[in-house]
Protein backbone atom coordinates (compact mmCIF):
# COMPACT_ATOMS: atom_id res chain seq x y z
CA UNK A 1 0.00 0.00 0.00
CA UNK A 2 2.88 2.02 -0.87
CA UNK A 3 1.58 5.47 -2.36
CA UNK A 4 4.26 7.65 -4.45
CA UNK A 5 5.03 9.70 -1.81
CA UNK A 6 5.74 7.50 1.18
CA UNK A 7 7.65 5.11 -1.34
CA UNK A 8 9.54 8.13 -1.84
CA UNK A 9 9.79 9.07 1.96
CA UNK A 10 10.99 5.66 2.95
CA UNK A 11 13.91 6.30 -0.01
CA UNK A 12 14.90 8.92 1.52
CA UNK A 13 15.09 7.23 5.02
CA UNK A 14 17.31 4.42 2.89
CA UNK A 15 19.50 7.04 1.33
CA UNK A 16 20.40 8.48 4.85
CA UNK A 17 20.63 5.55 6.70
CA UNK A 18 22.69 3.86 3.95
CA UNK A 19 25.35 6.58 4.81
CA UNK A 20 26.08 5.93 8.35
CA UNK A 21 25.94 2.15 7.31
CA UNK A 22 28.81 3.12 5.69
CA UNK A 23 30.50 4.66 8.44
CA UNK A 24 29.89 1.73 10.47
CA UNK A 25 31.89 -0.57 7.82
CA UNK A 26 28.40 -1.96 5.78
CA UNK A 27 28.23 -2.17 2.44
CA UNK A 28 24.09 -1.44 1.20
CA UNK A 29 22.14 -2.75 -1.26
CA UNK A 30 18.35 -0.90 -1.65
CA UNK A 31 15.29 -3.26 -2.57
CA UNK A 32 17.49 -6.31 -2.21
CA UNK A 33 15.39 -9.23 -3.89
CA UNK A 34 15.26 -12.12 -1.59
CA UNK A 35 12.32 -14.58 -2.47
CA UNK A 36 9.70 -13.97 -4.94
CA UNK A 37 7.56 -10.70 -3.27
CA UNK A 38 10.15 -10.02 -0.49
CA UNK A 39 12.51 -7.04 -0.75
CA UNK A 40 14.18 -5.96 1.74
CA UNK A 41 14.03 -2.29 1.58
CA UNK A 42 18.22 -2.16 2.67
CA UNK A 43 20.00 -5.35 2.93
CA UNK A 44 23.82 -4.26 4.55
CA UNK A 45 26.96 -6.18 4.07
CA UNK A 46 29.82 -6.19 7.27
CA UNK A 47 33.69 -6.35 6.77
CA UNK A 48 32.86 -10.25 8.26
CA UNK A 49 29.78 -11.28 5.91
CA UNK A 50 27.27 -10.13 8.59
CA UNK A 51 24.15 -9.53 7.44
CA UNK A 52 21.71 -6.85 8.42
CA UNK A 53 18.41 -6.22 6.98
CA UNK A 54 16.83 -2.40 7.54
CA UNK A 55 13.30 -2.16 6.74
CA UNK A 56 12.56 2.47 6.15
CA UNK A 57 8.85 3.35 7.62
CA UNK A 58 7.99 6.90 6.87
CA UNK A 59 4.89 6.61 8.60
CA UNK A 60 2.29 4.72 10.56
CA UNK A 61 0.10 4.16 8.02
CA UNK A 62 3.42 2.86 6.19
CA UNK A 63 4.18 0.67 9.19
CA UNK A 64 0.42 -0.85 9.56
CA UNK A 65 0.14 -1.63 6.41
CA UNK A 66 2.83 -4.07 5.77
CA UNK A 67 2.25 -6.90 8.16
CA UNK A 68 5.54 -9.21 6.42
CA UNK A 69 8.19 -8.11 8.80
CA UNK A 70 8.68 -10.95 10.73
CA UNK A 71 9.65 -13.13 7.39
CA UNK A 72 12.93 -11.12 7.17
CA UNK A 73 14.11 -12.22 10.16
CA UNK A 74 15.18 -15.68 8.66
CA UNK A 75 17.07 -13.92 6.34
CA UNK A 76 19.74 -11.83 8.38
CA UNK A 77 21.69 -11.75 11.76
CA UNK A 78 19.67 -8.80 12.68
CA UNK A 79 16.60 -6.75 11.64
CA UNK A 80 16.28 -3.27 12.08
CA UNK A 81 13.89 -0.55 11.17
CA UNK A 82 14.78 3.20 10.14
CA UNK A 83 12.16 5.65 11.07
CA UNK A 84 12.44 9.48 11.04
CA UNK A 85 11.99 11.31 14.52
CA UNK A 86 8.67 12.14 13.95
CA UNK A 87 7.52 8.69 13.77
CA UNK A 88 5.75 7.36 16.65
CA UNK A 89 8.20 4.61 17.87
CA UNK A 90 5.80 2.76 20.40
CA UNK A 91 4.33 1.39 17.38
CA UNK A 92 7.75 -1.10 16.23
CA UNK A 93 7.62 -3.92 18.00
CA UNK A 94 10.27 -5.57 21.16
CA UNK A 95 13.05 -7.33 19.11
CA UNK A 96 14.00 -5.33 16.77
CA UNK A 97 16.91 -2.54 16.19
CA UNK A 98 16.12 1.10 15.27
CA UNK A 99 17.70 3.52 13.11
CA UNK A 100 16.68 7.37 13.50
CA UNK A 101 16.93 8.26 9.68
CA UNK A 102 16.82 11.74 8.06
CA UNK A 103 17.73 12.01 4.09
CA UNK A 104 21.35 12.98 4.74
CA UNK A 105 22.41 10.73 7.63
CA UNK A 106 21.13 8.46 10.64
CA UNK A 107 21.52 6.89 13.75
CA UNK A 108 22.21 3.69 15.41
CA UNK A 109 19.56 3.86 18.22
CA UNK A 110 18.98 0.38 19.14
CA UNK A 111 21.23 -2.29 18.39
CA UNK A 112 19.40 -4.96 17.53
CA UNK A 113 19.15 -8.74 18.84
CA UNK A 114 22.16 -11.10 16.87
CA UNK A 115 20.21 -14.43 15.51
CA UNK A 116 23.23 -15.99 13.27
CA UNK A 117 22.16 -17.21 9.29
CA UNK A 118 22.94 -20.61 8.73
CA UNK A 119 25.68 -20.84 6.89
CA UNK A 120 24.23 -22.23 3.17
CA UNK A 121 21.86 -19.03 3.28
CA UNK A 122 24.51 -16.73 4.59
CA UNK A 123 26.47 -17.78 1.47
CA UNK A 124 23.82 -17.20 -1.02
CA UNK A 125 22.56 -14.11 0.09
CA UNK A 126 26.13 -12.93 -0.06
CA UNK A 127 26.01 -14.24 -3.91
CA UNK A 128 22.96 -12.78 -4.78
CA UNK A 129 24.16 -9.44 -3.02
CA UNK A 130 27.29 -9.10 -4.75
CA UNK A 131 25.62 -10.01 -8.28
CA UNK A 132 22.80 -7.79 -7.95
CA UNK A 133 25.26 -5.15 -6.83
CA UNK A 134 27.64 -5.59 -9.77
CA UNK A 135 24.67 -5.91 -12.28
CA UNK A 136 23.31 -3.01 -11.08
CA UNK A 137 26.72 -0.83 -11.04
CA UNK A 138 27.07 -2.40 -14.90
CA UNK A 139 23.79 -0.61 -15.95
CA UNK A 140 24.64 2.83 -14.21
CA UNK A 141 28.67 2.41 -16.11
CA UNK A 142 27.48 1.12 -19.46
CA UNK A 143 23.65 2.53 -19.91
CA UNK A 144 24.11 1.08 -23.65
CA UNK A 145 24.15 -2.54 -21.96
CA UNK A 146 21.91 -5.36 -23.05
CA UNK A 147 19.12 -5.79 -20.26
CA UNK A 148 18.06 -9.38 -20.61
CA UNK A 149 20.42 -11.18 -18.46
CA UNK A 150 19.89 -9.04 -15.37
CA UNK A 151 18.86 -10.81 -12.11
CA UNK B 1 53.41 1.12 -17.78
CA UNK B 2 49.91 1.82 -18.33
CA UNK B 3 49.95 5.14 -21.05
CA UNK B 4 46.54 7.29 -20.49
CA UNK B 5 45.72 5.76 -24.07
CA UNK B 6 46.58 1.64 -23.32
CA UNK B 7 44.36 2.19 -20.28
CA UNK B 8 41.58 3.46 -21.85
CA UNK B 9 41.19 1.29 -24.99
CA UNK B 10 41.59 -1.36 -22.01
CA UNK B 11 38.52 -0.14 -20.18
CA UNK B 12 36.92 -0.14 -23.98
CA UNK B 13 37.78 -4.20 -23.57
CA UNK B 14 36.44 -4.50 -20.35
CA UNK B 15 32.95 -2.87 -21.40
CA UNK B 16 32.62 -5.32 -24.36
CA UNK B 17 33.95 -8.21 -22.38
CA UNK B 18 31.26 -7.07 -18.96
CA UNK B 19 28.36 -7.42 -21.98
CA UNK B 20 29.38 -10.72 -23.09
CA UNK B 21 29.81 -12.32 -19.23
CA UNK B 22 26.43 -10.70 -18.48
CA UNK B 23 24.89 -12.54 -21.58
CA UNK B 24 27.15 -15.40 -20.17
CA UNK B 25 25.32 -15.12 -16.66
CA UNK B 26 28.08 -13.66 -14.75
CA UNK B 27 28.39 -10.54 -13.00
CA UNK B 28 31.12 -8.43 -13.26
CA UNK B 29 33.63 -5.69 -11.01
CA UNK B 30 35.99 -3.79 -12.90
CA UNK B 31 39.51 -2.94 -11.36
CA UNK B 32 38.88 -5.41 -8.40
CA UNK B 33 41.03 -5.22 -5.66
CA UNK B 34 42.60 -8.56 -4.87
CA UNK B 35 45.63 -7.47 -2.71
CA UNK B 36 47.83 -4.36 -2.52
CA UNK B 37 49.17 -3.85 -5.89
CA UNK B 38 47.63 -6.20 -7.39
CA UNK B 39 43.58 -5.38 -9.06
CA UNK B 40 42.24 -7.23 -11.47
CA UNK B 41 40.98 -5.70 -14.80
CA UNK B 42 37.47 -8.02 -14.78
CA UNK B 43 36.71 -10.15 -12.08
CA UNK B 44 33.17 -11.97 -13.07
CA UNK B 45 30.94 -13.85 -10.31
CA UNK B 46 28.61 -16.79 -12.14
CA UNK B 47 25.16 -17.79 -10.37
CA UNK B 48 26.78 -20.77 -7.92
CA UNK B 49 29.35 -19.00 -7.11
CA UNK B 50 32.48 -19.46 -10.24
CA UNK B 51 35.20 -16.60 -9.91
CA UNK B 52 36.37 -15.67 -13.55
CA UNK B 53 38.87 -12.78 -13.66
CA UNK B 54 39.69 -11.64 -17.45
CA UNK B 55 42.97 -9.37 -18.04
CA UNK B 56 41.95 -6.89 -20.92
CA UNK B 57 45.52 -6.28 -22.98
CA UNK B 58 45.22 -3.66 -25.86
CA UNK B 59 48.35 -4.37 -27.30
CA UNK B 60 51.52 -6.12 -27.49
CA UNK B 61 53.19 -3.44 -25.36
CA UNK B 62 50.41 -3.51 -23.03
CA UNK B 63 51.06 -6.99 -22.45
CA UNK B 64 54.60 -7.39 -22.43
CA UNK B 65 54.87 -4.72 -19.83
CA UNK B 66 52.55 -6.81 -17.37
CA UNK B 67 54.58 -10.12 -16.01
CA UNK B 68 52.63 -10.41 -12.98
CA UNK B 69 49.36 -12.67 -14.51
CA UNK B 70 50.33 -15.04 -13.11
CA UNK B 71 49.66 -13.99 -9.63
CA UNK B 72 45.82 -13.81 -11.01
CA UNK B 73 45.83 -17.85 -10.71
CA UNK B 74 45.33 -17.67 -7.36
CA UNK B 75 42.52 -15.91 -7.33
CA UNK B 76 39.83 -17.11 -9.61
CA UNK B 77 38.90 -20.50 -11.03
CA UNK B 78 39.40 -19.68 -14.64
CA UNK B 79 41.92 -16.96 -16.05
CA UNK B 80 41.34 -15.39 -19.26
CA UNK B 81 42.45 -12.75 -21.76
CA UNK B 82 40.25 -10.20 -23.44
CA UNK B 83 41.84 -9.04 -26.43
CA UNK B 84 41.12 -7.03 -30.09
CA UNK B 85 40.89 -9.04 -32.72
CA UNK B 86 44.20 -7.00 -34.20
CA UNK B 87 45.95 -8.22 -31.06
CA UNK B 88 49.08 -10.40 -31.66
CA UNK B 89 47.83 -13.58 -30.19
CA UNK B 90 50.69 -15.93 -30.48
CA UNK B 91 51.70 -13.68 -27.23
CA UNK B 92 49.41 -15.59 -25.07
CA UNK B 93 50.34 -18.10 -22.83
CA UNK B 94 48.73 -22.00 -23.74
CA UNK B 95 46.51 -23.01 -20.68
CA UNK B 96 44.31 -19.71 -20.47
CA UNK B 97 41.26 -18.71 -21.93
CA UNK B 98 40.60 -15.84 -24.35
CA UNK B 99 38.18 -13.27 -25.14
CA UNK B 100 37.66 -11.29 -28.13
CA UNK B 101 36.04 -8.00 -27.77
CA UNK B 102 35.50 -4.89 -28.94
CA UNK B 103 33.43 -1.54 -26.76
CA UNK B 104 30.12 -3.38 -27.80
CA UNK B 105 30.40 -6.96 -27.15
CA UNK B 106 33.03 -10.12 -26.59
CA UNK B 107 32.79 -13.50 -27.67
CA UNK B 108 34.43 -16.51 -25.78
CA UNK B 109 36.80 -17.75 -27.84
CA UNK B 110 38.71 -20.28 -25.94
CA UNK B 111 38.01 -21.95 -22.77
CA UNK B 112 40.19 -21.82 -19.58
CA UNK B 113 41.51 -24.62 -17.60
CA UNK B 114 39.32 -24.87 -14.55
CA UNK B 115 41.60 -24.96 -11.19
CA UNK B 116 38.85 -24.65 -8.17
CA UNK B 117 40.03 -21.96 -5.68
CA UNK B 118 40.17 -23.08 -2.05
CA UNK B 119 36.57 -22.31 -0.41
CA UNK B 120 37.94 -20.19 2.40
CA UNK B 121 39.09 -18.20 -0.48
CA UNK B 122 36.17 -18.04 -2.47
CA UNK B 123 34.53 -16.92 0.27
CA UNK B 124 36.41 -14.13 1.35
CA UNK B 125 36.64 -13.06 -2.97
CA UNK B 126 32.62 -12.83 -2.76
CA UNK B 127 32.32 -10.88 0.15
CA UNK B 128 34.87 -8.16 -1.10
CA UNK B 129 33.44 -8.42 -4.31
CA UNK B 130 29.73 -7.83 -2.92
CA UNK B 131 30.98 -4.65 -0.68
CA UNK B 132 33.01 -3.13 -3.70
CA UNK B 133 30.53 -3.63 -6.02
CA UNK B 134 27.93 -2.35 -3.36
CA UNK B 135 29.82 0.94 -1.99
CA UNK B 136 30.62 1.87 -5.43
CA UNK B 137 27.05 1.41 -6.30
CA UNK B 138 26.07 3.62 -3.51
CA UNK B 139 28.93 6.16 -4.58
CA UNK B 140 26.70 6.77 -8.40
CA UNK B 141 23.96 6.49 -6.59
CA UNK B 142 24.22 9.24 -3.77
CA UNK B 143 26.99 11.62 -5.21
CA UNK B 144 26.81 13.75 -1.75
CA UNK B 145 27.96 10.43 0.61
CA UNK B 146 30.66 10.91 2.85
CA UNK B 147 33.63 8.66 0.74
CA UNK B 148 35.39 7.69 3.75
CA UNK B 149 34.85 4.52 4.40
CA UNK B 150 35.21 3.05 1.01
CA UNK B 151 36.71 0.08 0.56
Amino acid sequence: MNTEASLARGQILARGTSRCLLDLGFACVAEMPLRPRLRADLMALGRKGEVWIIECKSSRADFMSDRKWEGYLDWCDRYFWAVDRDFPMDLLPEGTGLFIADGYGAELLREAPHRALAPARRKSLMLDFARVAAQRLQSRLDPGMPRAGLI
